[in-house]
């Protein structure tokens, strides 16, 4: 029996995992990374599993970091979103493609024209995830020597985006007419040439590409800062979140679809997805076990200073296989994560090693346990509004992914809150999100 | 037989064609712009007949043209091409991939990315088309209110090819070890950090992504003004160019062979590939047939334009069905086009009507006969060094092709200046160029 309430999956994934140790798991692909095979094998395992989009996380920039982490680093370099979820629209039918694209550091034109054009070769199947990179990194690989300041970078998002979306609604749905007889390919009077002059861009338009399949691709977000909030508020249909539980998730949830509210938005035309971190086994010994497992092959030295950072405390004079230590000083700084650090380590009864080995690897949300324990949190998340379903990060691959799409899916699918077929072709009906009109043209 | 000058085949290609009336020619397609279906139905056939490369014409705007010609335009809107090619890349196995990339309205960061990913996805295919464009249209799209001047254009494109290249070097080829017992996976030692403080650009690497395959993607260009050419014998591996004939072939091979030699540079190492649009008929009576049938339906209030620049001299009020008049005057500015137009009009007995619609369809280079009239054609280009292959334009889609790939590329097979098999995988491998060295690592 279906539910009228109903989970919605993405993957938020790394060819390799986002798990730093992954790589090295018994059966992973340590060479994903430019491997296309594998990926496209990922996704359409998840296609036939009915996710709805395939995320691939991206940065501008090699992250700066110790040597001694970096040499262990899988993650540092891999396949541009664009030509990787491209490829994959022409391999796939029915799986959304969500690709991130900066703001700050790209043009308006080229990420409306890139998005359309991915949007007509997947029929309408993609999805912008707009960042403002925070990645201070990146702003020297694109002619600046200091990264640009917060406050400005949401500015010239929000105007980056106001000019994308009316790019995208430069040709009126019917404005190809294509009639070989008089000789009329389109119609000009269904041609909006935009003409902005911001603040902060100034485009002419009109884009050189015919109206996106969806209207607009679906908008993703993914800020958590008040700005970003707000601007997920007003824009997105889709928000990428990692609170660290249920309680979380819920107030974010709270909190974001009271702003679409506020402002005259339907809460239902925005999917809250909190990443989650889904470990499998045949009982939540096991799967504790593999967890245990994957963060033991963290190397201890890039590990320490993780758990340094989340204590707000070195943490490298402690030994690495007894207990956290009792006294570790409170600072201002971090609060929280000191909090957190001690529940987990209570918790789990993890040693420093351990800890440390966790925060690492991987640290945010986590279901760890069997198909049936997972899908009881699942259901729970989607009862009490924590969230409108997830991303799942996979552990490890293959294995990881086989585990949630042959192991979770059928159980979800059991219980009536997931999808035993696709309900359309587009992610925007997968997702249940209405086709944006267009400004400039009424149907 | 195989002859040692061998014949290097691209398309140069747009959907629906590059002439204007293609998309009404019996047979066409003038939904392809935004059919991928048919685009890799198009680069499958040439992979088949062992085409070198597919390449896709691109600008970056909707290009001003008066609202008469613009409604009648089928090449207004299209497919991005790294989207495009990217999708492609997935569907095909061996034909190279050559994209266009603005090096004034681009990042090199994002350039250098982008072409990297599609090497990688495509196992070794990708070229990149180096152009600064020249469509002062296209600056109004990315925040300029007047064009960038062609010095300054060229002096930045140059560094952009620098940059470019030295960030395809960030890795040496065995940087990453992924050596799961030891934890190690990669070699910080054989990462490289670019650096670039220069004039125009400043760009810190290392790019996040391993090198190409091809070490770097195949280099393309198609400037032929004298800093075209200059950058062309500098830098380029594949040349596309536009010469009217034979002679022009000949002179323009020379010069950039001769650039080449002058800075030490094998001319080996660059091929010349002219556009050449052909069309094939059972006889070459037939050819010039249904040439003449394709022009016909160029619409001719568009096309007189057309016909107008050519000669330098308004033509809208000769008589459309008359033969061309006798005394038109000479302007400095069009010497050489009048006397084109004066000649095509009498070789081929030409009325008003049908110069028109040919400047207004498709007036460059053209080889219009059978497929052995066109092998004679081509062979005696590559004998006498006039090129070394063409990138091949189709008069209409798919027939044109279809003639190409079963008719015309036969015949070049027999008499041995054109493969049967592919040789390689990568498309320097086809093309016959070397594997460029990493400037930062020896091997």
């Amino acid at each position: 029996m279906t539910r009228s309430r109903q989970l919605r999956l993405g993957a938020f994934m790394r060819p390799v995992s986002l798990h730093t140790g992954a790589w090295r798991y018994p059966g992973s692909y340590p060479d994903a990374n430019f491997n296309f095979a594998h990926i496209k094998s990922f996704a359409q395992k998840l296609e036939a599993a009915k996710f709805d989009a395939f995320f691939m996380a991206d940065h501008l920039a090699v992250l700066n970091m110790p040597v001694e982490a970096l040499k262990r680093s899988h993650t540092v370099t891999s396949f541009e979103p664009f030509t990787l979820l491209s490829a994959l629209a022409a391999v796939t039918e029915r799986i959304g493609l969500a690709a991130t694209a900066s703001t700050t550091f790209d043009e308006p034109y080229h990420v409306a024209r890139r998005f359309a054009s991915l949007d007509h070769i997947s029929n309408g199947r993609a999805a912008w995830n707009i960042v403002t990179t925070s990645n201070p990194d990146a702003a020297l690989n694109f002619g600046l020597d200091e990264h640009v300041e917060h406050g400005e970078r949401y500015k010239r998002a929000r105007e980056f985006y106001d000019v994308v979306t009316g790019l995208w609604d430069s040709f009126a749905d019917d404005a190809f007419i294509r009639h070989r007889e008089s000789g009329i390919y389109l119609d000009p009077e269904k041609m909006h040439i935009l003409n902005h002059k911001g603040e902060e861009l100034s485009v002419r338009g009109p884009l050189n590409i015919a109206r996106p399949v969806q209207g607009w691709p679906v908008i993703v977000q993914a800020g958590q800062s008040d700005p970003g909030r707000q601007l997920a508020a007003e824009t997105a249909e889709v928000v990428f979140c990692s609170p660290r539980d249920l309680d979380g998730g819920k107030a974010l949830y709270a909190d974001i679809k009271g702003r679409m509210q506020a402002i005259g938005r339907n809460p239902d035309h925005l999917k809250m997805l909190p990443a989650a971190f889904v470990v499998i086994g045949d009982s939540i010994e096991e799967a504790r076990t593999k967890r245990l497992s994957l963060d033991s092959l963290v190397h201890y030295d890039s590990a320490i200073a993780s758990l340094s950072i989340a204590l707000g405390h070195d943490a490298s004079a402690f030994d690495p296989d007894a207990p956290l230590p009792k006294d570790i000083p409170e600072t201002n700084a971090s609060k929280t994560g000191r909090a957190q650090v001690i529940k987990l380590a209570q918790e789990e009864n993890l040693t420093v090693r351990q800890l440390a080995q966790r925060y690492g690897g991987y640290s945010g949300l986590a279901f760890v346990g069997t198909p049936k324990s997972i899908a009881d949190e699942m259901e729970r998340w989607l009862d009490e509004e924590g969230s409108d379903g997830f991303n799942v990060v996979f552990p490890y691959l293959p294995q990881g992914l086989d585990d949630v799409t042959t192991r979770l899916v059928p159980e979800l699918q059991r219980r009536g809150i997931f999808r035993n077929e696709y309900e359309g072709t587009t992610l925007r009906e997968h997702l249940g999100l209405p086709r944006p009109k267009n400004r400039f043209f009424s149907d």
